[in-house]
């Protein structure tokens, strides 16, 4: 989530909730490009401050194997770079599989706008059996979605009126009251699609970008900040997504270190039931 | 770390502190390879129960970017994504810098062995400056690495003679006692390179992957056991590792999730005074 406090005032989001579809739906849409490869468009509903937000990246490139005829099962890791800024308009995907064994397969994928790389992306889909299975973490203790008020930042930008965020702890800071410091960077919050739209593995990769930088929770004032490097790992199937349908996830993330203009964060999204989903890792450029 | 308990012994390491130079320095050297790209060989003293040692695989990957004269700056981040066994012999890397930015480079990197693909990895490599900056995670507390003794495992591959480990808790598991489960997989252990070697990004990446895999740890039987993709995210800039020099580096490691024949692993890599380093995840592949 790129560069969040630059506009003056949340757009108004399409209506996403049109019979053409969701708009996600829509921002994530591939079609064969002619001379190979998958051409998209960026989508007005997910804007950023500058291009795209990017978890619909990263939801559009996963969306690339998703759609591929050669796929083999379901995906288990994504890792996303953001290598340059994305113009309004339409871009170019490669994706291939580059080796697939028995229960695996690797993917790589980039994303073009003419000869300029914006993006590189590389994927494992597997196919999944019964083993022995815990969760490790525990799921947080916290009120229920619908105990909690919808937030939104006074100003952001166009993609964030598409997710219906409420905050256990760690809201949106005011960043015109810089001289409130946290010492603690964890956010927890309730987050689901807005309009309602059944969770599925693109919509949850994009989920994994929501949390809001972990510097404007430490240091809340204007600075830029984007994702340098994201990286996805899926524990949930298909059959376990299709059991969430459109009820909101938890999410919960931290950062590690801040250093030298970059810092880590990492972040936990759970089922509404407590069924940990994925769990997400990014590198993040910072300036101040 | 793949296939830790298949070897009936340890297999004696070559003499790594021969005038020609460290083992690891051997096992992650490139020529340039006739027609283009890189050409490197397996070593013998990092060989693992198939093919190299995870780590001194994602450690070649990066002198790939390390040594190229195009290269800006130092790692950021770095994701191998481990696709299929690695034969002992010769294998071509290919290192492609596919976007430079000011302060940011993108890097894109495959290793083949024939026309098979055996390994994917990007990087994002930056120029360092500085900036506001904070540890949010502590510095566990911990006897030092003199007041503890150097473990090995009872069996197991070449490589783990190149590390001298030193284990706070969760030490090597005995695998033949299947009956001692844990309900908690943290690690926590000293470590560093044997024969001694100053620290680099490089030796830092493939100390990375040192642990063990956690669901030894959780359930210690013979399992299959293997990395299907790493991260790692650099906090130290270069000084920072000289500073360190030759002495070791604390590790923790801890999963997430255990479910469908995969599970996940985030660590912690800590200089000798309590600096952080780099953390660093991973999915890995298991079955049982």
């Amino acid at each position: 989530m790129p560069d969040l406090p630059h506009l003056p005032h949340l757009r108004e989001a399409p209506d996403a909730s049109s019979p053409a579809g969701h708009a996600f739906d829509a921002a994530i849409a591939l079609a064969a490009a002619d001379g190979g490869g998958l051409e998209g468009h960026t989508s007005p509903a997910y804007a950023n401050m500058v291009g795209p937000y990017g978890g619909i990246t990263a939801a559009t490139l996963l969306n690339a194997v998703c759609i591929d005829p050669a796929r083999l099962g379901d995906p288990l890791a994504l890792t996303v770079n953001f290598a340059g800024p994305i113009a309004d308009g339409s871009f170019h995907i490669d994706a291939r599989a580059v080796r697939t064994n028995r229960s695996t397969q690797h993917w790589t994928m980039s994303l073009r706008q003419g000869e300029q790389i914006a993006a590189t992306a590389t994927a494992v889909f597997g196919l999944r059996r019964e083993t022995w299975s815990s969760t490790e973490l525990g799921f947080p203790l916290v009120p229920p979605f619908d105990a909690l008020p919808q937030r939104a930042p006074r100003s952001g930008p166009a993609w964030l009126a598409m997710y219906d965020q409420r905050f256990v702890h760690g809201s949106f800071p005011d960043l015109s009251r810089p001289e409130h410091e946290n010492a603690d960077s964890t956010t927890c919050l309730w987050m689901r699609d807005q309009p309602l739209r059944p969770l599925d593995f693109v919509s949850l990769a994009a989920l994994c970008d929501v949390f809001y930088p972990r510097i404007y929770r430490r240091r809340p004032r204007f600075t830029p900040a984007g994702t340098v490097s994201l990286t996805v790992y899926f524990h949930a199937d298909a059959p376990l997504l299709a059991a969430q349908g459109t009820q909101a996830v938890l999410g919960q993330a931290r950062a590690q270190r801040f250093r030298h203009g970059f810092f880590d964060q990492s972040a936990e999204v759970w089922s509404h039931d407590g069924a940990l989903l994925a769990t997400t890792h990014q590198i993040v450029y910072f300036k101040q």
